[in-house]
């Protein structure tokens, strides 16, 4: 997909094409949009990481609590957004044995408890055992440096479904 | 419902039962969570407001672009969320007679064209001739002007939807 496309949509046609590049956050999506034009990917993603940053900190963890936890009720539900089911799907959440799902909820249930949002970490990049790790080490963080730690999360996943959508063909998504 | 109930709600029961209050925008909501205890529902509201009002001048547009047209696609396609499909419909949007829905496609049309946002009002504050009449003057205002007077608008929409949460049974929305 061009730049010069992206730049040619109606404010709809760009919320419905990005609107969950940040995990249920379409306002993000159709605030950029108000930067048009962008001159490449890489200038879609930094407006994105701009505006998530001049957030407040109850913004930032608004933004973190609409992310669902990771091998938790949704994807047992089916109720996942279709990006993060493939995100999930990828990094073996959805192939736990019991005990590591049961390890997850422990982990997941401590962190939500603590920090008063999900562990959101960027699937795509980290595999089963670095999640676990992962999620394990980060408990130790305070509130603040976690919430930072994690919407750079955010933005690694940000980026990957923005290429995603980039190097499709932009007839198959509207 | 007593504010002590909605004090004690875990983040993600808070955005199960508060997540549209601002159209498809949950994460208001799930901003607001981090200040809890609320002192009552004026003080949800007040914390709503408060964080609408401190984004930037394109997080505001990004709002109102998260809101659908009145008597427009969504509408005629079922797509509308519950509370806009109940909002639209007492406002007589989904009784339209053909010369009226053409009417409201040409003035959404010239609104969105001319502002890059959708035509924001409290559908169940204003009859059908109302909306009408407020269409065509808020055309003639500029945009800084337009984008504050549909906030406004957000803003009185949230309140009567909080309202009926709280006048509601917490455990049938659960």
């Amino acid at each position: 997909m061009d730049i010069n496309v992206v730049n040619a949509l109606t404010y709809e046609d760009f919320v419905k094409l990005f609107g969950n590049v940040v995990e249920k956050c379409p306002l993000i999506p159709a605030a950029i949009w108000s930067h048009l034009p962008f001159k490449d990917l890489a200038d879609v993603e930094a407006h994105i990481r701009e505006f998530i940053h001049s957030l407040p900190d109850s913004g930032k963890e608004g933004v973190l609590r609409c992310h669902p936890d990771l091998a938790g009720l949704d994807l047992q539900s089916g109720t996942l957004t279709r990006e993060s089911q493939e995100e999930q799907s990828q990094a073996g959440m959805t192939t736990l044995d019991s005990a590591e799902s049961l390890q997850m909820y422990t982990l997941n249930t401590e962190y939500k408890e603590r920090f008063g949002f999900p562990f959101v970490i960027c699937a795509r990049l980290n595999s089963k055992a670095d999640i676990v790790r992962q999620l394990s080490e980060r408990l130790k963080n305070d509130r603040a440096a976690e919430r930072e730690r994690a919407v750079e999360e955010v933005t690694k996943i940000c980026s990957l479904r923005l290429r995603n959508i980039f190097l499709s063909d932009i007839q198959t998504k509207l």
